[in-house]
Order: C-alpha cells, then structure tokens, then sequence
C-alpha cells in the first residue's frame, strides 16, 4: 500500500516491451511504434493532437510548462500541487518562473482562487499569472468532475490565461468518471484544457510518460525543448510501445479500475476502525487515515506507506492496478492487528 | 505621499556626487571612495563586515540570495514580503530556486513558520528550505525587535539554515528602534543575521544599495556573481560616494527620523477620521488607511498613492526624509476634503 | 588611458541630474524626465521606437537577448564579444541560452560566420541559432560600415534570425562614420538592426544605458523582464535627465568626437615607436600597441590600462570625452621614457 | 549502420529487466537492485564511489556537472563535445553556466587548452574556467589514452579545477583499451578523473545512465539534484536491474568488443575505396568516411545513417553490439554498389 509507484509492470506492458526489441529501429523516435502510439492518443482525445513521449512526470510537467510559459510570469497551482512541493523546485529551476499555490480543503483549484490572483496581471512589478496547473486526480485523492474543469478553463481563459493538466493519475480519474475514452475527453479537451501531462507510470507501464497538446499552437518548439530539459529518449520505441499497448483494448481503463476498485475494498475493510477517520469512499486509489503515532510506526515496519499529513497523523494509503482482494485483506487484517495493541 | 522613491536626492548627497566627478577614478570599485564607504560600513558595524555595492534592491536581494543557496534549495519569507511579490519573479529567474512564502497577519515571520517547513528538509524529493529571508522594516510597515530577530536566527541556525535580512527601509527600522548604530547593530549582526541588503535610495539616495555580509565566508564569490546578475557599476564612485556621505554625521538616522516622525504627524492629523481605520501610530514612515473607493479615487486623482489590498479597500500612504509638516498639512487637509464629498 | 569608465561625468550632464532634483516625481519612470528622453530617441532615430532605461550595459545586453530569444535558441556573436567573455557568464546564467562565438579576425562577423551556423537550425539535437549580436564599435576598436551591417541582417533575416548590436560605444562609431544622426541610423535602424544596446556611459554620463527596440513587436514584455533581470530603476529620472541632455544639441556625438580624436593624437605620437606595432590609425577612441612586458609593468605602474592579449604582449589604451591634448603628450613622453629604458 | 541507439536491448539484459518485475518494490532506488548495482559499481572501480542512476546521457551530464559548478563558473570543452553541440543547450539552460569549448583537431582536449584559458580564472569580469569536461571516446571515434587523461587531470587540479568525463561510450574505449575492469580505472578513477557519467545505453540497455562520483564530496547533493533535474526514475529498479546485468560476468566489455570489432570489419572491407578516405582502423565503433553527396544520398535512401560534417561531405557509420558479420557484409556491399555508379 506504498504506493502505485511500487507496483511492478503489467505483464502485457512487459511483452510488448520485449516485441519491440524484436528488430532494429532508428532512435529518438524514428521507429514504428512511436508514430503509432502517436496516433493512439488522436483517437483517444478524437482530435488532431500533439503528442510527445519523456521519460518522467516531473519532465512532461515542466516540458508543458515550459512550452506555455513566456518570460515574467508565473503558474498558478494549489499549495498541494506535484509542482508545487514535490519536485525538488525542478519548475524553478529549469523554468524560472513563480509557483503561485494557493492553499485549498481538499486539493482542488476553484475560479475564485483563479480570479484571486488576477490583479498580479498587468503590473510590471509582479511575476504574471499566466498559467493555471490542476491535478486530477489531485494529490489529496479528489477528482474535479468534468464541470469543475470547464469552470476552471472558462476562467483563466477570460483572463488570457492558459491551463495546464498534470495527470500524473489520469486514468484513475477518467476511470472514476466513466471509465471511457469520452469520460476521459470530458474533462481533459472538452473541458478546454490546453496541455495534459498524461501519465502511464503509476497505472502500470515501466517508466515514460506522454505530454499530449490539445492547444498545439503551443507545441511549436516542445521537440526542441524536450531534448533541452533532458527527456528525449534515444531508444524511444520501448516506451512508445508500452503507450500502443497500453491505449488499446482499454488496458488503461482495466488497470486503474483494479487501483481504484481495490482502494474501496480497503475503505469497506478498515472504516469500522473510527479513529482513522475515513468519512467517505475513496474515489480514486488512495485512503488518507489518521493513525497515532506509535500504530503508524508499528504497521509501517511491516509495510510500508507514506507519511501525508505528520503533524496531524495523516498517512496514505495506496492501491495499484495489480493489487488483489487478499492484499487487501492481509492489510486490513495487519490494520486491525496494530490498532488493538 | 506615493512613495519614499519619489523624493528626490538629499542635497549633501548631490553634493558628494558632484565632488566625486572632480577627477579620473579607475572603474569598478578601484577608486578613492568604494574602499572609504567599505570602511564605514565596518565602523558601522563595529566589525570586518564584507560590503558590496550594487545598482538596485532587487538586485541586491538577489545577490545576495544567490551566495547563500546552494542546488535545490529554498528561500522562506512572508507571502507580503518584496522578493516574493514585488520583484517580477527576479528570484526564481535567476536564482532557479523556489520561495515558499507564509502568509502573516502583520508581514512578519516567526520562528514557528520557520520551525514549520522544517519537515521539507531532508527529503529529496522537496526543495530544502535553507535560507530564511525576513524585511526589516517589513513591507506593511511594521518592524521586528532585536529579540524577534535574534529568535528567528537561533530558530533558523539550529536547522542549519540561514537568515538574510531585505533592508530596503532599514534605515527606518533603525531610528524607530533607537536611531544608532548601536540599534542598528542590536537586529543585524548582534541578532545574527548572516547576509544584509542595506537600502539607502529610499532614504535619500539617487542610486545604489549595498549588501553587507556578517558572515563573510558567504562572500567568496560575491564579485563574481555581482557581475553575472548584472549588478557591477563601472564608475562605481558615484554610488560609493553617497554612502560616503550617508554614513557619516548621522545623516542616515536624520533623513529616516523625519520620514518616520512625518508619517507620525499624519496619522496624529488624521486618525480622527475613524473611517480610516487607523487604530495605532505609524512605528516607520508608512500608513494603510482603509478608504472607500470612489473617495481614493478622487484623492489619488489630486496625489498619487499606491493600492495595498484592494480586495479591502486598503491603501498606503508613504512618507520620505523629504516631506515636510506643510506637506502633511496639505494632504491632510485634501483627506478632509475627499472624505466630506 | 585606462578606460572611458575611469573618466567622470560632463558637467553638462550632472547639472541635468541636479536639475531633475528640484522637485518631487514619481518612481519607475512615471517622472517628467522619461517620456522626454523616450521622445528624443525617436527623433534621434526618426521612427517611433521602443526605448528602455536599465541600469547598466550587461543589463542592457541581457534584457535585449531575452526579449528576442525563445527556448532552446543561442545567441551567434564573435569569441570576442563582451557578453561572451566580459559579463562573467550573465547572458548564460539569465537566459538559459548557449552563445555559439565564432573566432574573428578584427573583432566583426561575417554573413559567412552566420551562414556557417547555419546548419545548427532545424534539429532538436542543437540549441538552434536565432539571434546574431554584433558589438559596434566592436571589442577590438573596429567598425562595421553600414554596408556590413546590413549585410549581416539581411543574412540573418533571411534565415528567420533576428540581429541584436551591443552599442556600449555606439557613439563612437557613429562619430567615426559621419557624426550625425544620419549617419547613426544607417548602421542601426536603417540597416535592419532589431534591438540595440545604446550605451552613454562610456561616452560620459554616470550610469544608465538604454534598450532601443526598432522591431517593436519584440518589446511586449519588456518593462516585466526588466523588473525580473533587477534594472528596473526607481528613481529613474535621474537616468532618463541624463540622456534628455546627451542627446541634445549633439552633445552624444562632440562627447565621442574628443575621445575618437584624442586617440588619434595618441596614435600620431606614438607610431613612431615601431616596437608598439600600430600599424593604422585608430577608427574609434582605442589603441592596440605591442609592449614587451617589462616595459609594460614600468609604464603600468605609473598610469594604469588593460591587458588586451597577454600571450602576445598586446595591451589596450583608451582616450575618453575628457582626454586633453595635455594629457595625450603626458602620456606620449611616459611611453617614451619607458621604451628607453 | 545508423547508431548503436539504434541497436535493441541485449536478451540477457531483456531478462533482467523482466525478473525484476515478478515482485514490488518501493520505488525510487529503495528497492533491491539498485544497492547492489551500486556495489557492482564499487567493485568495478575497486573503491567506494558514489553512483546514481538517471535516465539519459543529458540528464547524466547535466547533473554530474550541477554538483561540480560554483555560481559564475564555466565549463571547458571541446568544440565537438555532445555537451556542447549535441543536447540542445540543455547545460546553458539547467547550469545557467558558460560552456568554454575549444577547437581541436581529433575531439580530444589538451592540457595546453586548459591551460589556454587559465588565465580567464581570478577576474571578476569573466565566467571561471572551473570544470573540463572531455568525453571517452570522444565524438569523434578517438580515445584518450590513460597518460593523456592522468595529464589533464593534473593540469586542471593544479589550476583548481575539475574534471569531469562523459562516458557515454566509455565501454568502447575500456574495450579499446584493455577490456577489463583495469583498464577501465586506468584512465577514469586511477586518472584523476571526479565525476565520470556512465554509459549503457548505447552498449545494449534499454534506458538508464549512471553518475559515478569518484570524488565523492561533489556528490553531497546529488539526490536533491536528481530530482530537480527530472531524472529521478520512480521504478528505479527497472534501470538498476539492468546494470546488474551489465556489471556482471563482464557483459559490457563483451558487448563493446561486438560493436568495434564491427567496425574494424568494415573498415577493413571498405578502406579500398580510396574516395572514402578511410586512412586509419576505427579505434572504437564508428567511422567517418567521406562520400560525394549524390552517393550518400543513394546509399542513405537504402539504409540510414548520420551526417557528420557536410561542408566536407563526411559521414558516420557506426556500429553496435548487435552488428553481425553478415551486416557488415552487407553493408559493404552495398557502399560498392552506391560507388560505381
């Protein structure tokens, strides 16, 4: 329950990784599958897009960033945010531009927090807000239905603003939404979202992960800043073939619906115990339980999860595409266990 | 009332720089006068301070920021404070480096906001705190104690970090808290500060400000870096001349105390009007005032002054080493006027 | 004859700054001052240009370079050029943009040197070229013509690069080339320059450069990238009076007319000395001579100049707008006595 | 003959990365393989080094370099290096730092051109030569030998510098060299060598670089930095699966020795084209012979590989660990077909 970066990789994934390796193929993209994988994502967003492959989340986020970005201004994200707390400072530093992050309840941006920060626009003395980034599904396991998105879009784009999706656990969302490649377009291009990190990793592949454009205006130099940030991969086609595997047959859709399934599971095993604290369902893959202290420690030396929230005792909890009903039931059981000591 | 940068340049000070033209110097700092001000500075602090001279604050903060980070690493400060909202970005551009600002009731930090990011630390996937950077006086106008200063640093140096203080209006903090060096010294160097940008354009300078290190293994690379941030003055005797003349004779603590006893006399003229929401006396030069918006208006259409928080209708009056009791009496008077309509 | 840095400021010039002293003006350019210098270079240039005031020449360089560049693009200059090797690496540090420097003759690229980095465009393996920075009057006391300029930008132009000229002694070389306005504009504006770099303080102003934009279009975010690269100066009328008064009545040109003649005088003699090599005489206010090294140390010791090119003895000697017929035959009899020795 | 990116995965490789998928792991290194990867490495190099895995060759440069440089500090190259040519600025843009890069004759650095830019140290006016940076093989098919490496190494720590080696095709030249874990240390560890980026992809992995520290105080911040620089893979395993495998039963020197014996076989049945001008045998895995432009264009159409100098019509073909006998037949066949025509 560590995490979805724990789990391994889907056995389809690992297959189709060891086919690609079956012949010889020009590097950096000039391969056969990466124009396939490619034209994979256009039929799953049903649109010409711009779609580039990196190798981590942290680089599609600031490759997006830095495709949509110009000089002196800065991003608005939640205080919350990937970007904002957990990459090291990686957006300052290769972009050079403010984080804006604005505290929230439950990891969502609103409108008002969009329109909070827009008299910083049109003076020359601040960093000017110009692009908005939301999580979905967010750090803090929240989702923003697809209206929740439009209302976002509507507002920063009145405010000549663009918007930036980091989806890092997309397809937990898209599963939790419908479970469809139209549930999927629902809040992403739909929903007027202009660039998407689209992210694999978490839901089953070995490692690279898509930044697919929906605004490709903006995309006019991402292959140059691609390389410049560090995330063109020579050997492309190994991960272009675990996205042509991956977009087919719904595989993204099955893998998330197990994470997300089996984070109920464990929600209707462990809420009896009151003092987690776990008021409702989770809608994606991750439980937020508050533990004292000694009991987190005693569980955690038998497996191991990760701190959220320490000064209030909030842990998280994480489910994977492969996690099975007995995984469950060993944890709830260990749960159990430890909070009788 | 707009702002202690739109007084002009104290006369003594012209006069120091029309002296300082009366022959050939060599550039960069290889004159008569840089290596005089340097001194002053160790008199003022009563010890081997290194100081440097720079063009603008912005600059200066950023310089010295820049000598005091290392890779990955972040800057705390107040949400309120200069580098975090007034710089354009500055910091991030050139620092490549993350601010995390806290928000304060009254723009002052305290050792609990430090003690609390202090759990960034450590882990690599954060931006490790490690430089706290406090204003004095602090951008809403109010100051810290030697007391409160000296706890920040101990907070600050117990977690091994360090602490540079932004003194753009130090001058100001200066005399409100005993208009000495001694005072002085009590929250810089005696506190612990490790890094100083000392501002004297707001105090009656035409241009230059100067970055006082106390802890001067910072500056092994300070002239170095002052180049590459584009901050090294090639006829650098016209700023070292006016610090010349504004250290010596008290003539810092005069120009501040005026400003400072100015912003006094205004409020004495106009707290009666309780619409203003002036519930306590200036402690430097500057004023918020609570104005309903079609009286500012007006008022600002006879004299400029800078919005504070729109949001509440707040505003700032600022006064300088220049603004007389007639000045004062005449903006209070229009006050009247504007509040009657 | 150390540099037209080690001269002070003319007379004329510091009465402007006294002047602008008299009255109280608002900061950040919103003075009387700013608008009245902005309208003289659009006389100066006779087009409605874009006119910046930053506080020095590696800000001037950097503020230009960044409004003119996209990511992943280089700057093409010579491996002479002042913001290759004399601003400590602040185009670099503040534009994240490589310098591609081609080696030189004379100091001056060719249409050839651009077309031979030509084949850097187009591939997401290269930082691509987009910008070519001539320095006039260039690093090594030559001059372009206005035929070589514009030779240079229609190059550039054609392949979709723009031209950027590093004019820190651009009054020198408009001297050199007829001393008129006239003969300003055919070598910038006329000729197809983009942005420059208009320097005044080594023609005999205290600080303050200005960032003349002919591509307007490139100029929408400059007054934010000034603010984030710190010259943004508060107090800016005391640099805007000063370019109000050079740029009137010619006084820019008769300032670089002492200096370009003064040198001449210097040249005339000390040609006879054949050990010092000065084969031609100077086109703008620098000599080149050739000193064996002994000598130089003796000479040095009693009025200092540069280095130029130490492995092969060669140093820099530089008249100013202040260099008088007196101190040119001091200086002659000096290099005299020293070359008897 | 395009690449050795363009080779697959080695099988025995292809396996290891499938076995490492039959359990979880926790994510980011704490996992099993990488600990060991990590003391292969110290066996490989017979001492206790500091290693860290990246994701490609650029993330590996620009991070080896992070932890050398200082503020204000440049990086000494050759012309031809991939740091400088090849990855689209990637150093200028993450370092904010100069790169010095140096004209040769055969891609390999001299201690006379570290010398040559000695004297660029201690002024405040230029970026300081603080790190060299030469790469083994070099790109252009030659290696250092360990005498010429040990006589870098000692210029630049006498000047206080340091060195860093990019090994993208360090196994090559070992191979070259020796073919053993010895020969190897002679001309990194036992050099002089700080900080060596590692290269397996280009010898038969799928993705993944290693950073090792010889000079393992540089390294104090590397995890911090990994992240920053958006190289810190969350399925770490997958990448140190790999190495294990590659460390092991000495597979890397076995996989190079393929690829330059390859190349020696081509050469050998290709060198009496006079017309290619193929004077010398390969030392490692490419050769640059040059071709007409109407037969490099046939001969491309039939199978790819790169330019290498235009202007000169020179071409590379390289080959990888996976080149046959029959390929090179092959191929040379098929270059005297292109030829007679």
């Amino acid at each position: 329950m560590a995490s979805d970066n724990a789990a391994g990789v889907h056995p389809a994934i690992l297959e189709a990784v060891a086919r690609a390796n079956s012949f010889h193929a020009l590097g950096y993209g000039h391969d056969q599958h990466t124009p396939l994988a490619k034209k994979l994502f256009n039929q799953l967003f049903d649109a010409e897009v711009t779609t580039e492959f990196v190798f981590g989340g942290t680089g599609a986020n600031v490759l997006a960033l830095a495709c949509m970005l110009k000089p002196a201004q800065a991003v608005v994200c939640t205080s919350t945010a990937h970007i904002a707390v957990d990459e090291a400072g990686a957006p300052e530093r290769f972009l050079g531009a403010k984080l804006i992050d604005v505290p929230t309840v439950d990891g969502k941006l609103r409108p008002s927090d969009i329109r909070g920060v827009a008299h910083l626009r049109g003076s020359i003395h601040h960093a000017e807000p110009a692009v908005v980034s939301i999580t979905q599904a967010t750090e803090m396991g929240t989702i923003y239905t697809a209206e929740e998105v439009r209302a976002i879009c509507e507002t920063a784009h009145e405010l000549d603003m663009l918007v930036h999706m980091d989806g890092a656990r997309i397809v937990n969302a898209a599963v939790a939404l419908g479970a469809s490649a139209k549930a999927l377009r629902s809040f992403t291009i739909d929903a007027g979202i202009d660039v998407l990190s689209f992210g694999g990793v978490k839901a089953g592949l070995m490692f690279g992960e898509a930044v697919v454009f929906f605004n490709t205006s903006l995309a006019s130099r991402v292959e140059y800043i691609r390389k410049q940030v560090g995330q063109l991969n020579s050997k492309m086609r190994f991960v272009s073939a675990q996205y042509v595997e991956f977009l087919q047959n719904d595989l993204l859709f099955k893998l998330a619906a197990n994470a997300n399934s089996m984070a109920l599971a464990l929600y209707e095993k462990t809420r009896h115990h009151q003092s987690l604290g776990l008021a409702t369902p989770p809608v994606v893959n991750s439980l937020f339980p508050t533990i004292e202290s000694s009991v987190a420690t005693a569980l955690r030396d038998w497996t191991f999860f990760w701190d959220w929230d320490i000064a209030n005792n909030q842990y998280r909890w994480m489910t994977a595409w492969d996690t099975t009903l007995e995984d469950v039931d060993l944890f709830a059981e260990g749960v159990s266990q430890a909070l009788k000591i």
